[in-house]
């Protein structure tokens, strides 16, 4: 299975794509999409959806994973990345490509065993998990691969079928 | 000019088309676009998308129009509105079509001369500035139909391309 794994931001999103057969996990390809803060939000958003297609065209993932979307952040913030979530989703929904999401807390617990783990504790383990140095790769895709991974590791285990990842609001 | 206005929810989003030329203003169409609560996220962002699609191809607007989003409603509900802002744009940004912002005081004070006039104001406004029955309106078209005329109003005035309605985030 090809599994996406994304993390939305304003200014940056990671993604990261992994082949996972039982245990064992690959990774294909990472990099993060980067928005211009002048453009208009419209812009920014065409932009990234028109570069998120350009990796699915290129790997062809059978789902891809997303955090839900955390509050905590500020007000401001949190708008602008809810947008950025929005535009994605509909760019891998017209796609027709399954999506899948977790919790923060269940990322950092299928990476690192604990739903509390720190950001450099979740980049190391996505590194030793996939046998890549983490310091090639940027925190975004670090964390998009965290999610990726997490799917790989409950979608065995659960049998369920992607769509059952969903979230609602 | 052709305008569209649009008023995104998470449940409902509203549209409104009308011409404009000077201080007259004639509606072409207005309804909205409902979403099963029940559906995954990335299928209501997806149907949200594909009837808006339709709506501008059907009217060939020369500019979309949405209000500012505003914060104070619980952060919930904002993610939800906030996703469904950032599909709209999206969807919108593929199709090139310019995007105008205003916030929701510009608009009600567009429409009704005051900036913190209640919702029926503003809904009776838009039924005698476009000469139609404001009880045919459904709320959500309402409110998109006075964006479109808050910028009806102010590009004459300000001579400003329609992109520079932008707000950054």
């Amino acid at each position: 299975m090809r599994i996406l794994g994304i993390d939305p931001g304003s200014r940056f999103t990671g993604y990261g794509v992994l082949e996972t057969s039982g245990s064992k996990n690959r990774l294909l390809d990472q990099g993060r999409i980067s928005c211009r803060p002048s453009d208009p939000l419209v812009t920014r958003l065409t932009v990234l959806a028109r570069e998120l297609r350009q990796v699915v065209e290129a790997w062809h993932p059978d789902v891809a994973v997303l955090e839900t979307p955390f509050q905590g952040v500020n007000p401001r913030s949190l708008i602008v990345l809810a947008q950025a979530r929005g535009a994605i989703l509909l760019a891998l929904g017209d796609l027709e490509l399954a999506v899948a999401e977790y919790t923060p807390a269940q990322i950092k617990m299928a990476v690192t065993g604990s739903g509390r783990a720190e950001k450099l504790q979740v980049s190391r383990m996505v590194g030793m998990l996939l046998t890549v140095d983490p310091k090639t790769l940027t925190a975004d895709a670090a964390d998009a691969l965290a999610a990726a991974l997490c799917h790989g590791a409950h979608y065995p285990l659960t049998q369920t079928k992607a769509s059952q990842g969903h979230t609602r609001y």
